[in-house]
């Protein structure tokens, strides 16, 4: 340990990120002969499975959320800014931040992936995405102030569209978020509201696709579907919105649904810092990286997780955009990193498949392990099992479970309170997507 | 129960404010043969006494809140409005809200206090009041934000100013922010920030009269100043803030700290609503009642809580503001309203004092029960029974316990995030108070 004394003449490594990719990779690096900086805007690791969760009243933000500081509390090799990235310029290999500019021997872009909208600024605009813990306490605060903006409105179109819930986009978020909703239509709100009939509350689930969860087992789609209608969900496949205006859907058969609430989960991009340039982006807004995960074209420069994309056997098209790769590649990347500093020559990154799941309500998952899948309330304890342990930190594990098992026996969700009021019209970009 | 039905004809209470007052005022009509309509602008009850813990990332704000609409469910007299109160109109018994008129029969003021900066517009803009839920999250993030900046800042003035810590005002609130911030100093941020010399960090607490802990006993007030002062904490006594630019605060006696961190906790004054004549208005800003919680010179129109001063004997300018005082006056008036309505004369109010406590810190508490006085590892077992079980909500009571718990053993604090940042010149009135 007397080395780290001497850290300065270390090689510096910047990672930018704090997600599952970068804090894996941080790990990995403990004890090397590298200095470890990261910069992420926030001061903590978000659990972005669970978000769906804080947005429909099922848990607290804080209990989804680490403070990146305490992840690295004792590695002395690793230190954290708390900054936004606003450029990269690698001729001079500096990070350019809010806060000043960093330099680096190595960078890693570990910056995951936001929503895509493909495009439409009225989509950006009017629907409500939920990649961030502020987004899902939005979406939380205007869901409950929608439903008690019904319970006065006399106007029956417009009372119409504060009950309609649209979730666009049937992956394992969109599938969660709609069945989320209707657990709370179902358990919660009649107490809550008994001047609303909850006949009255519809949720649709829109996906472009001839099926909800796409990538995983035909078993998984068709268990997904079903769960979602026996709770009440309006499950419309190879459908996909035309336009929203903040009142009305279009849909692409030419139906239209009259809604306020409007949960965008159709689609992710990478993203992608200022300064790689745009040749280097391809499908998804990734960045293209080869099988060291090194930015194709760039010296000393490499992207992990969502925002990266390897073409390799089986995935032409880069690996799926969840945790489990985005930890692989950040714990082989450390491992490369040190061969490349040592002057070895690095291993090609090889992506385990660890299976996938979903969660619809209660007693109600799908799980997908190679060729083994089951579907039901042993899925759903499993999925349970995985996610509690894969979030960080004891007192997390301690509140999120306290929190599952009273809701399990309740019937009812603990935080259903709109501590930040959502105002459309009030909300910068700024505010709206940090 | 099937008296409900014909409610219409029972006489309508409209209630304004879901505190401790409000909320014991409800359940005690349950039942009876009124209508009850309570109007807040939160859709949640706050549990104020351990605000201080939610500012310095001990607690989730979830936990400390409880949306109202539960708190009532399956009482069928009751009804609950999320809305603003603009103006009240005794005249025509009206309630004027951002959604509309309300009209009453007996119109109940329960909208407790809000922080008094004396009429200072310099204070009020430039300090930081913890009062509501956002106003402690704003405190969380701007006390973590400032950390950070410290750690970059190049200029010892200004790193100075970014690590004093100034709480004015030595009452319960000040006092625990206080102890809070020393424990926080002492066994959390070395760990978080082992780049900052602890040593730079201080921590002040300026009161105003000789004493902190004011209204207890001799034995309450020393000890918790010594307790203060064993874990670092500069208390200033017969000390007033004279003025404050946003970095330098001018004492009274002519002294000067640089500071950016300025936490105001120096005194509450009434929440009077628009309407109510301002010859009613005594000491304090609180709303001038008789007996029956009248307010004097108004027909059917009553005040409870912090925002009421009824002057009985011991009392002169009113009862403390303190959660039994609200709630020993909701549960009499609505005995009294009962009497009213079947013409029966009202009782008169007796506050019993149920004693008072104050915790500064992990096995450092002080606590009067009248003439039974006790400092320290018991007084601090006490202060967290009496607390945990004021908690409105089983969930809440077990998620702050495994917080208490946790932390007790891990010499942790749990939720140091900043999820929303503080920007003092993107913050409306409107966001910084509400």
């Amino acid at each position: 340990m007397a080395a780290i004394t001497h850290s300065v003449n270390f090689p510096r490594v910047i990672i930018i990120g704090g997600g599952f990719g970068g804090i894996e990779l941080s790990k990995n690096l403990k004890d090397k002969e590298v200095q470890v900086l990261m910069l992420d805007r926030h001061n903590y690791h978000t659990f972005q499975p669970l978000l769906y969760q804080v947005a429909t009243g099922g848990l607290e933000a804080d209990s989804i959320a680490f403070p990146l500081r305490k992840i690295f509390k004792g590695q002395q090799n690793f230190k954290f800014r708390n900054a936004t990235v606003e450029t990269i310029i690698p001729e001079r290999k500096a990070v350019v931040t809010n806060i000043g500019e960093f330099y680096y021997d190595y960078l890693v872009i570990a910056t995951g992936s936001d929503s895509n909208f493909f495009g439409s600024r009225e989509l950006e605009h009017y629907t409500m995405p939920m990649k961030t813990i502020p987004e899902a306490l939005n979406l939380r605060s205007m869901i409950l102030q929608n439903l008690e903006e019904a319970l006065i409105e006399t106007d029956p179109l417009r009372r119409e569209a504060l009950l309609n819930f649209v979730v666009t986009g049937g992956g394992p978020t969109g599938v969660e978020l709609a069945g989320a909703l209707a657990e709370l239509k179902r358990h919660v709100l009649p107490k809550d509201y008994p001047e609303l009939n909850m006949n009255d509350m519809h949720i649709f689930l829109i996906e472009g696709s001839p099926s909800v969860l796409g990538p995983m087992s035909v078993q998984a789609q068709r268990s997904s579907r079903e769960f979602l209608e026996e709770m009440g969900v309006k499950v419309m496949t190879s459908m996909r919105v035309s336009s929203y205006d903040g009142n009305k859907i279009v849909l692409s058969d030419g139906n239209e649904i009259v809604t306020k609430n409007v949960l965008w989960s159709a689609g992710v991009k990478g993203e992608v810092p200022d300064g790689i340039s745009a040749d280097k982006i391809v499908r998804g807004g990734r960045i293209r990286v080869d099988e060291y995960n090194q930015v194709i074209g760039y010296e000393r420069v490499f992207a992990i997780g969502d925002v990266a994309a390897m073409s390799t056997e089986g995935y032409p098209n880069g690996h799926p955009g969840v945790a489990p790769a985005a930890m692989q590649q950040g714990a082989h990347l450390a491992e490369n990193l040190i061969r490349i500093i040592t002057k070895q020559p690095p291993v090609p990154f090889k992506y385990k498949d660890q299976g996938s799941m979903a969660t619809v309500g209660r007693n109600r998952a799908v799980v997908d392990l190679g060729k083994i899948r089951f579907q039901g309330i042993f899925a759903w304890f499993v999925w349970m099992f995985v996610h509690l342990m894969s979030l960080v930190g004891f007192r997390n594990k301690l509140v999120v479970l306290v929190n599952w098992i009273w809701s399990y026996f309740s019937y009812d969700r603990g935080t259903r309170l709109i501590i930040r009021p959502f105002n459309r019209h009030s909300m910068t970009e700024d505010t709206r997507t940090k």
